[in-house]
């Protein structure tokens, strides 16, 4: 297997480019059956702390605050693959999921599918989302 | 299982939040082993000839064009399923995809796992990326 070996004290957010408003896409995946379970945004110091505490932490674009992902729910992500993507735009993260990733009580935040001329919920319910929040 | 009929001429666009650029970022999943290939951007336009065509339009915000996966390799994004998630900022597209979705010559464009201090490539090549660009 190749490996690309970074220099010493060198940080892996340092490859991340970063968008004009500091933000990188990430990508939640079920380490244990490959759903994609949600799309959140990390600055470089949200990504960073995610490494470092090995529970992911996102830079919440609407409160405008680190949100790291479970603090009110319990529903935490805990870190297992970190990939980057060609461009190094983009990141996949594996985490092992607590209970769902969906503040609407659905494991996965894609739980409506697109048929026809319909939306249709694709997935059943985990939690009770009025019990939780 | 529940469902939710939109109005006759209604269009699953509509329900799409695009961000303050008119793009929405795209989740593009393997129908089959239901591995991460990339994420790509979508504007209105390039998600309604998705829908309607079946096959995987981006925009490509390097380029500012129309974007159709595969137009140089051949290697087209067969639509599957499209879902959306519950904040109806970023869909998720299961595909069919020929050859790979990297122009790398990787499968997936998350070929690099983060490993301490390294960047590991944690896959294989499945065409030779010299021969097909």
């Amino acid at each position: 297997m190749m490996r690309y070996q970074w220099g010493r004290n060198m940080n892996p957010a340092d490859e991340i480019k970063f968008d004009d408003k500091g933000l990188v896409p990430a990508i939640i995946q079920d380490s244990q059956n490959n759903e994609v379970l949600m799309l959140g945004y990390m600055n470089r110091d949200t990504f960073e702390r995610t490494l470092e505490s090995g529970r992911v932490h996102f830079w919440s674009r609407s409160r405008e605050k680190i949100w790291v992902k479970g603090e009110t729910s319990g529903h935490t992500q805990e870190v297992r693959d970190i990939y980057f993507d060609c461009d190094t735009d983009t990141v996949l993260i594996k985490v092992e999921q607590k209970v769902a990733a969906c503040h609407t009580g659905y494991r996965s935040c894609f739980y409506r599918q697109v048929r026809g001329d319909e939306l249709v919920i694709c997935s059943e319910k985990v939690f009770d989302e009025k019990e939780v929040y």
